[in-house]
């Protein structure tokens, strides 16, 4: 979790954000939005809103009302409470990689992920210092079948990790099969309606769609209030208008559609407003999200989000390159810093991710890692008091002197390194030091090797096992 | 050029800028500064300050008066005037890698660099759509005679490029034949004393002394009232304090006293807070260049300075790493962003720089210039008006259609990509792409070759050849 002492962006003016605003009611009040699912438009009709066909037209006070109604910050509980997280406010907590069907690592080929992927980057996500949340689609275990993908998912985040945890939003049934699982693990379902523990993600179809299968996945964990990130990926030129500005504001409605259902299904329910959107290379039809224009995007959705007091979600360590070499080192810090910067509350794909969403990377992972340390530490800021400004020391070295003897110096003495990203040694003669990806490609193995997972409860990981074993019949 | 709509980073409270002030103010005058050129200390002398053998302690009321003589904002001009540059305000103006005794590229091992990689280097900054000035130490020419390489280099920057130049700062002999080189160019003394030039870069040396050849390099530019980036490159626990506040306060005695100087000098001379401080690993005594701490450090002297009012200069594209790989990646873009969020007016070091100061790189200068292309987008924000809000495009394509097809996106399209650091394109298959450092090295050899250096007025050609052949004998 990054903690910022630094303030945020905030790259609208107050009457620029006020005309964001302003156009996504017109558009909430004259195109509306298309939600695919019958349960859901029943929802809105009973509040006022008006329905065509699958068209619901929410009109703005509807939207000022429901929005109104979300928490600023909440806390997300962890099997291990030491592991909570607070999503609000100053802090930024991190997911790793999320959805990637491709896994690599520096000796092989690009191939389809599976199962063993999915619990390997679960222990280096238990590993971290700097991951928060575990779960989910961690990334995509193409072998495992699909009707109890979700629940293999969640049993290895629980069993090789402690941390929070992420859950299904594949329709209704699986969501409520997630829920069951996390009141297997938190002690009942009593426990879960009092306190958010499974975060799931919820996305819209651009533009101005929300499908069945998200909408009704949505009610479930409302139901429960349990936290939900109501995101956009749209790309501009092709499923959002060309310009930032635009995509920004029909991004809005969709994401603000989506927080309007969670709470009128159960008021004061935890949401985080999110978006995945970016720019396409309209030459090749690719995603590109290496660029400073994603990174824009993030300070708008960051500052629309404030602009309505609900925490925010997006950015992450992106990049377009296929190898964890300069190019991914350079599009995920500007992707990763921006992010940071621009105030967002809840960072997916903190770590792992090559070739836009699409390949999961262990030793991008292990580099990634070590950044959000780094990044971590330039928000803390600087300390300004009596001792560190040393004021004595520096008089009492004067003019031509060293410090490398001062106790002052002992007293301050950090090691400032991590193993792959922060070395400043040359590990052998001129030129043959390992690049960046081999060195992060020794250290995961190492990681792997030496891994304890944290204790699981004998009872917790019978019951889930046989839970599992009755959704495979 | 870059120039930022977004705000720049402050780190401290009011409060805590304020006691770095006073404490800055008490080591003035309790410890003072080591000044080692006679000449200087007479100037200080004679203007109030009290001289103890080669220390100089300076009344703070004397700093508050001449650093107020200061101005805020001024322009360098160019050969050509088109690249004229505003130093100050939220412009960030861009000087590549510089004073690195090594150069190496994609297929070499790391040598010592010569004058032809000088002139290289120096097209490739001509070519560059980013990179504002040329000249001074571009890269070390190892192999001129050390009386005539200042003339050497300034010759190479007018005939290679037509941008804003630096030159030497090495004693007053060198610093005068810059100015009497820059005369011919701009054709005579008397433009050029109301014109600033030529920028040049005076370091002080830490803790708290200024040496004699650089003390009279400064006297001479001062004479002409030509601008001076006074610099600190502390080390924490070494020439600086531990601590990060307390080595502000220390730079920050050394730079304010180089800027007295110049205003006792010439009032008015144009000045730039400068610093290249930074933190060493105590485990190995290497500077520690691509960590947060530097880019806090970047954070805290730019903000320093604005409490001045005095354009700053400080950061990078800098990085540890002895490669274009991913960790100079990560590292330079951290410390690139930090620098010009810091506010800081004219970055020095912004391309080509690996291995800390050590080392120029073809490559890393290649996909650093394409970095600044990307950064320079990014700090212009968005923009919000009727056109990039597209209300009505939004509600004519709207729930599930297409933007594809639309007048406003074809209006919009942009070439997003640059070539290196922006592709997202698979260039053959899978893993079969070109590592970025790959790609770079075959475009910088293209720039090379296709270069067309600007005219350059034949008589003044001439009688810079001839002044430099006088310095020869």
């Amino acid at each position: 979790m990054i903690t910022r002492k630094l303030g945020a962006t905030d790259i609208f003016t107050g009457d620029e954000i006020k005309k964001i605003h302003e156009t996504t009611m017109d558009i909430m009040e004259e195109n509306g939005i298309e939600i695919q699912s019958d349960k859901a438009r029943k929802v809105f009709q009973k509040n006022g809103a008006i329905i065509k066909e699958k068209q619901v037209f929410i009109p703005r006070e509807m939207v000022a009302e429901q929005i109104k109604l979300v928490p600023e910050k909440f806390t997300i509980h962890a099997r291990n409470q030491q592991n909570n997280i607070v999503v609000g406010g100053q802090n930024t907590v991190l997911a790793p990689g999320y959805g990637a069907p491709f896994v690599m690592d520096y000796n092989n080929k690009r191939r389809r992920s599976n199962y063993e992927d999915y619990i390997n980057f679960t222990k280096l996500s238990g590993h971290s210092k700097n991951i928060d949340i575990v779960g989910g689609v961690l990334v995509e275990p193409n072998d495992i079948e699909d009707k109890v993908r979700h629940a293999k998912m969640f049993e290895a985040a629980v069993k090789y990790a402690d941390k929070c945890l992420m859950g299904s939003a594949l329709g209704e049934k699986k969501a409520r099969e997630c829920i069951e699982m996390a009141s297997i693990v938190f002690g009942g379902m009593d426990y879960i309606k009092e306190h958010p523990v499974l975060v799931t993600l919820i996305n819209t179809n651009s533009p101005l769609q929300i499908d069945a299968r998200m909408s009704e996945a949505l009610m479930v964990y409302a139901e429960y209030k349990q936290p939900v990130v109501v995101a956009s990926l749209s790309m501009t030129g092709t499923t959002a208008p060309a310009t930032l500005a635009a995509a920004l504001v029909q991004q809005n409605v969709e994401i603000l559609a989506g927080i309007v259902l969670s709470q009128l299904i159960n008021p004061g329910t935890p949401v985080i407003y999110g978006s995945a959107s970016s720019v396409v290379d309209l030459k090749t039809g690719n995603l590109a999200i290496g660029t400073p224009e994603t990174a824009k995007m993030f300070n708008g959705t960051a500052q629309i989000a404030r602009f309505y007091n609900i925490p925010s979600r997006g950015g992450g360590s992106l990049t377009d390159s296929l190898f964890p070499d300069a190019q991914s080192g350079y599009q995920s810090m500007l992707n990763f810093m921006a992010a940071v910067r621009s105030g967002f509350n809840f960072i997916l794909h903190a770590a792992g991710l090559l070739e836009n969403y699409m390949t999961m990377s262990y030793e991008k992972f292990i580099i990634d890692d070590e950044i959000c340390s780094l990044v971590t530490n330039f928000f803390q800021g600087l300390t300004v008091d009596e001792d560190h400004i040393a004021k004595d020391v520096i008089l009492k070295v004067g003019s031509g002197g060293n410090f490398i003897a001062e106790e002052h110096t002992y007293n301050h003495m950090a090691d400032l390194k991590e193993p792959i990203i922060s070395t400043n040694q040359r590990y052998m003669s001129n030129n043959e030091q390992p690049d960046t990806a081999s060195r992060a490609n020794n250290y995961y193995q190492e990681v792997l090797k030496d891994y304890e997972p944290p204790e699981l409860n004998e009872k917790i990981e019978k019951e889930l096992k046989k839970y599992i074993q009755s959704l495979e019949k």
